[in-house]
């Protein structure tokens, strides 16, 4: 099915892995944060117990690097037997702060479609996770003069994309999303009559993993690098 | 100096401490903490410690419980020159999580302002702390329907105001913000040339605090009850 995209007016881009690293810093956590406490598990064990956490603090902590940090203190004392040592919880914190600290790496071709694309679209950034952690790799990245608004969301559902749009004063059908992920970016916005883009980033973080019966029969487009973006839409 | 009300469109509400019950549960929290550490040192010494590491942290975490938990847990391995045990910072994650999972208590009046001015302006939410949280705590007041939208900023400055008023598209003149504290949602607002009034709560952080010399000379109204408000548009 040829997609028609010359309705489009708004253009949201997804930040973390569309824009820029970030599902790789996750990785890198994950591997000193078991070296931390290899006294007391395997790294495989220490990463499910770690995941298994995550997800059962996300009603409570939501997305984002504070809600990780949280979730690997609280996995470092049960999989401790509560014996880890003082030092290591700090440890553990400072992991997360340097995540924090980290600066942005933008990927490939990212400024270029950017720009190509803020003379004609209005452009806004969608993202979930912390507001001010967001803000800040904006900041960092440079790219703060290409979008209208940044707007981070709780999660990213159907409920939240709606929201989003109501808020923006468009049609579905007036809307572009482009992200990494299948689950956060791409499907909702497609169940709901709007445009997405599908940009994969070589590392997905499980729980934004999507079987193949999610996508079946589901419209969009894939490209394997955002400038192809610039082509689609001339 | 009489105030013009006239042109007002859009009406701000602070959250936390405005519609609803918050400081009094960190200040519970703080105490209870204090207990879990005193072994180690006096509750006024275990307060001064944990106040002064979360304005460290400020800049890195930003405002609400997550970033309050992790400095709770920084502060105590401190404290207690890292002889704090596991199960000291299991209390410690427990404490954040009770106050996540509080209930919200309305301040007197909050419904019946807001029903009385929600035909004749744009209501808005603007708070700063956790978007989740907040998201939830709203959720949770039933006060959902008389907000046009929920605008979480990550500090309350000149600078946040002024960027959400181009996201509103109103001067300032046409906004009004309604809260606690006159450090965030007062004298910003008086400095860009927008309305604000000071609704004061029993208690307010210390990093809220602002002294004499500051409020000298701004023209704002200071009411002992929201309920006020609706005679002062009226």
């Amino acid at each position: 099915m040829e997609v028609n995209y010359k309705d489009i007016r708004v253009i949201g881009f997804d930040a973390d892995d569309t824009l820029w690293v970030n599902e790789t810093y996750f990785r890198d956590a994950e591997q000193e944060y078991a070296k931390l406490l290899s006294q007391y598990e395997t790294p495989n064990k220490i990463d499910q117990e770690l995941f298994k956490k995550e997800i059962g603090n996300l009603g409570l902590y939501g997305y984002g690097v504070k809600a990780f940090m949280l979730s690997m203190v609280e996995s470092a004392l049960e999989i401790s037997n509560y014996n880890v040592t003082s030092k290591t919880i700090d440890a553990i914190l400072n992991i997360g702060k340097d995540m924090l600290n980290k600066p942005v790496e933008l990927l490939e071709g990212v400024e270029e479609v950017l720009q190509g694309l803020s003379n004609n679209y209005r452009l806004i950034l969608a993202t979930k996770g912390d507001l001010l952690d967001q803000e800040r790799k904006l900041e960092k990245s440079g790219l703060t003069k290409y979008f209208h608004h940044i707007e981070v969301l709780s999660d990213k559902k159907e409920a939240n994309y709606s929201k989003l749009l109501k808020h923006l004063d468009i049609k579905p059908s007036e809307f572009l999303m482009i992200g990494n992920s299948l689950k956060s970016d791409v499907l909702p916005l497609v169940n709901i009559g709007a445009h997405a883009i599908h940009v994969p980033f070589h590392t997905t973080w499980a729980h934004e993993q999507v079987s193949e019966s999610d996508t079946k029969g589901v419209s969009y487009k894939t490209l394997t690098s955002l400038k192809e973006v610039l082509q689609l839409l001339k």
